[in-house]
């Protein structure tokens, strides 16, 4: 079985976990957001391709998500002591050799998804990671912020600085994927998609994580004329994100969080299928309604066995679509 | 009293410090080696310039004499995981820092001048550091080195890969600083030199050393003109280095490693003044009679006490030059 999931970060990564373990021996194609990429000290950090590496290739810190494991901070100490900035964003010793090998390779000429595939030489994720696009795609957030004045003052911040510097505390206005319109696929990014037999959208933010990827032209249209199930896992479970804070992008996008708003807003011209915790059953009627096949399943990942029982869920649905 | 200094790395950053002691109020310029520069993983390490400013700084690990205190390794450990090389290079996790800021300077269009000069607005040196000169210059060795047959191979490689890869074990053919003929001395060199009272070389490498920087068009020039004493300290005691392996480098220039040739080797052209170990006083008449007054104190480098003495010996010697 030949399998695309477009994944995010921590979400995206844990769900892929469960899915190895749910069909170990399918054959898995991730579609890495790099919407969230940013420049920090000269090198190209990618959080979101890093996170799905480290996680997949064991060397992922487990309780915080993202980083590696039996880290040391003083690399990012000596930086603040020169005053090189920004302190806010958690770049640890053995973190950067991955930036560094990264940014290098990319100095040579090599495209992302090159670079990726020789990282991924390393940590052996048993899934093949391919970044959405080579082009640089940037999400900037517009925000209103109080300048010197007191006064309200809107302007566009990076993503990770709105994500993890500010943790979202002020609204996001707009989430803008900057060179989105004008990026291409990577190499193998439609072509995964044409050959998979089932599609799957992790419970990953369906606005900078999953909705970045679809932003990439030729991708959302591969997709929908695909010919075979896709089927999404919902990251809001009772109105909440299920992590993160999914809910401070969807408003920025005009929906509301809840479940059935999620997949109503990925429509039924790209979602066949969508999975909604016990918690929101009583949502499956609307989804349903919009035209995409809806199941109630417990959807938090306490751990990887609940991950791969969701993963199984999700392929379940999709034999479901599949056989109508 | 304005004092120039021509230095290494870990000789001349010890007797920098020794100098510091014995005059704290003198106004200290030091022109720093950047021959044995060299580009790792897509950064730029000036190992001599920072052992100065670390040594100076109080960052130093005291023992090896070169990297930062406290140090760990895991960045360079993964790198190695990722199979990017050279492992021979020992980079810690915190002078990183020093690398990839200085990286970041320069790709921004700073001069190495520059970026020295805000380097050590951190670490607050107390002398003023500069590089030889903002071009690149790179010291190269000759050797030969078995090739697959086994057969002899003469090839040139970087000093650092003779020096801390290879540890000097094979005879170095030639020393060729590359392109310092068509480097010029950076910002400040020409005007310190020419504002000096007393110019000081260091018990340094009179070949990889003091004789880069000499080989800066307009150095030499500029100190055999400046009309002040010019003192130097034999790195070489009882026919051996004090530390390190000069004496396979001068080999490599037809110079004899001992206190006396390294003196004529400068020459009375250059070099007014010459401190010898006490146990090489024998020389002292032969480095006299080619035109260098030479005087036999002790120079071994035990403390920082001991390297005050000799900085104040060769201040007093410096005088009595002055005075002839």
């Amino acid at each position: 079985m030949r399998i695309v999931v477009l994944a995010g970060g921590i979400g995206g990564a844990r769900f892929l976990r469960g899915l190895k373990r749910a069909v170990p021996d399918a054959e898995v194609t991730v579609i890495g957001n790099t919407g969230d990429d940013i420049h920090l000290f000269g090198l190209k950090v990618c959080p979101d391709l890093d996170t799905v590496m480290y996680t997949l290739g064991g060397g992922i810190n487990e309780e915080q998500g993202w980083g590696r494991t039996d880290e040391t901070f003083h690399l990012k100490e000596e930086l603040a002591a020169y005053g090189v900035g920004p302190e806010w964003f958690g770049l640890g010793d053995r973190d950067f050799a991955t930036h560094i090998v990264r940014t290098q390779m990319l100095g040579a000429g090599y495209p992302l998804s090159a670079v990726t595939e020789a990282l991924c030489d390393r940590w052996k994720p048993g899934v093949r990671l391919i970044p959405m696009t080579d082009d640089r795609v940037e999400t900037h957030v517009a925000v209103t912020l109080p300048d010197a004045a007191g006064e309200g003052e809107r302007k566009a911040i990076h993503f990770q600085e709105y994500w993890v510097r500010l943790r979202a505390s002020v609204p996001a206005e707009a989430v803008v994927p900057v060179g989105a319109e004008h990026a291409k696929p990577a190499p193998g990014v439609l072509e995964a998609i044409g050959e998979a037999d089932v599609i799957l959208f992790p419970p990953s933010n369906p606005v900078v994580s999953v909705g970045t990827i679809l932003a990439v032209p030729g991708i959302r249209e591969a997709i929908a004329d695909a010919g075979v199930p896709v089927v999404g896992l919902s990251p809001i479970v009772g109105d909440a994100p299920v992590r993160g804070m999914a809910d401070k992008v969807l408003a920025a996008v005009g929906v509301e969080s809840s479940a059935a708003a999620v997949a109503e807003h990925y429509g039924s011209g790209l979602l066949d299928g969508w999975l909604v915790d016990t918690v929101d059953a009583g949502c499956v009627e609307r989804v349903e309604a919009a035209g995409i096949r809806c199941r109630a399943v417990p959807l938090m990942m306490t751990d990887v066995d609940a991950v791969a029982r969701m993963a199984g869920e999700a392929l379940t649905l999709a034999e479901e679509v599949r056989a109508v």
